[in-house]
């Protein structure tokens, strides 16, 4: 069936002796004012107010559907893993649907993965960040762009530039306008596909069928509420799972609520160090992650990352 | 060189296509009093007053040797990873040095791991927990046991008897006293060499070459201050990485500072589900971990848990 994919199944991942292409992936179908589009929570249960500011900052723009489950909650998820999952797979699948908000990170899409194997899925943007990243990596498998972006909750309280910045993400077949970061690392150039995002989420597919493929890729990290010896074990296992030799470069967001009380070191001279025994380039500080800014940015476009300079560029339209 | 082995390579470890047998491992050699010792600080630096406590007790039984430098604090480590990497690497080596005490968990014994890489270890016992799983993991892949134990900052805190078993462990040649848990979660019986020990621990090495192996084991599961979705997101991972799989029952030890507050339900709820899931013989409640016990266990040796009657006995012999 034209117009479709499918999550490509764990039989054909042990099967691929070949690293995977480096090449982009597709872009998205290009949205425009007024088409549908779904928002589901495949991950921890939201607060109300702050998904209705979100909410409403999505259904002036689209016509906007809502599973009626979806606020439920069992104990850290939004419901069971058969509603959110059924939830999120009607949403994937629907050719009429244009794109997927979620309404919030915390812990969940893990559970789901298994589950979404083999699944069909009809081209389209799926928007959030920190939990649903491990979402994204599915749909990377799959050769599909997503957009690491606020999730409901969090628009709401974020700039209009940024909505703007999202819609014209979503709606415009033109590359994204560059990002800046605050400082330089570790100087150079890198170019290559955008992968990544949250970094505890990552950390937690490696091992299994569903850790996105890193090679040649541009690595995003950011972080939330973990300690800077959390910081530490988990860029150290992304090293020793080789993830560091195969990509070309980093790039850091916020790394927001990391500092250990009263230590004289902060989180950001243990993400430096760490930054350093790479030897990528590497700038921190770009506008991304649970801080009081979170940018969007297309994954699976090829960028360039100017570490020197700090900048972002987007070398490839994620609509089409 | 007879009575040595090394820590095997990583290029050995990718050209594994088989499976590593489930053979036991070798056991190390028993001690007697007076013998030479080494204290070793491979991860966290420690509070002195407790490590001074569990030094006394080691001291009572055995000749400790120490390094100089043992007390350093680097950050979040027992000082830089040379200096851990050479008291550990010399205590692993020297054949006139009968054990190895860790003086603390915490973090840093993964920085160390690549370093290690065909290392020569004199066969001998290895005692420590939580963050020093990590070396337990290099032990068993080495074909050593390997002992899971109190560190150093915990011993003194803990019961004689608690002393009285780690000595009997570490000289004696007849099997380990089994030991019991509180509550069942799936009855039935499973056997296998003991594998593993802190949660958050193993999870750090998945798609590492560092990785234990699990294939047949029986595997030790403990925790401290991780709230209930982390168990989850970390369990998730073990099963999506192939490790339940692999496995033929589960040992739960303490989980300790785990709880959500006001939550309505707790870390154990959670765990059992998990458990549940999973369809494997299960027991939880074991004196293992972060608790006010921490019965030492050898890692390696052939166990049979009863899950359904709450025992796990041992099998073979620790020490020769």
């Amino acid at each position: 069936m034209q117009g479709r994919v499918w999550v490509p199944s764990i039989l054909g991942f042990y099967a691929t002796t070949q690293p995977m292409p480096e090449a982009s992936c597709r872009p998205y179908p290009a949205l425009r004012p007024g088409d549908r589009v779904a928002v589901v929570a495949p991950s921890g249960p939201f607060e109300q107010a702050a998904f209705d500011a979100g909410l409403a900052a999505v259904s002036n723009r689209y016509h906007v559907e809502l599973d009626p489950g979806i606020a439920a909650r069992w104990r850290y998820l939004a419901g069971d893993d058969a509603r959110r999952l059924a939830e999120l797979a009607a949403a994937l699948a629907d050719p009429q649907i244009k794109a997927v908000f979620c309404a919030r990170g915390g812990y969940g899409a893990l559970r789901l993965l298994a589950h979404l194997e083999g699944a069909p899925i009809t081209p389209k943007a799926l928007v959030g960040f920190s939990d649903i990243c491990a979402l994204h990596a599915v749909l990377g498998r799959a050769g599909l762009v997503s957009v690491h972006g606020p999730v409901l909750t969090q628009l709401g309280a974020l700039p209009t530039a940024t909505h703007e910045r999202l819609f014209t993400l979503l709606e415009s077949s033109l590359p994204a306008q560059p990002l800046h970061g605050g400082s330089t690392f570790v100087g150079g150039t890198a170019e290559g596909p955008l992968v990544g995002g949250n970094l505890a989420t990552l950390t937690a597919l490696l091992g299994t069928p569903y850790s996105p493929c890193f090679d040649g890729a541009v690595l995003l990290l950011e972080e939330v509420g973990e300690r800077p010896y959390r910081l530490d074990r988990m860029w150290t296992q992304l090293a020793l799972a080789g993830v560091l030799r195969r990509i070309r470069g980093i790039v850091l967001g916020s790394f927001t609520r990391c500092e250990e009380r009263d230590a004289d070191f902060t989180s950001i001279d243990v993400l430096r160090d760490l930054a350093i025994a790479t030897g990528l380039p590497c700038a921190a500080g770009f506008p991304i992650g649970h801080g009081e800014l979170n940018e969007p940015v297309p994954l699976g476009v090829r960028v360039r990352l100017d570490a020197s300079q700090r900048s972002l560029r987007f070398l490839e339209s994620a609509a089409r």
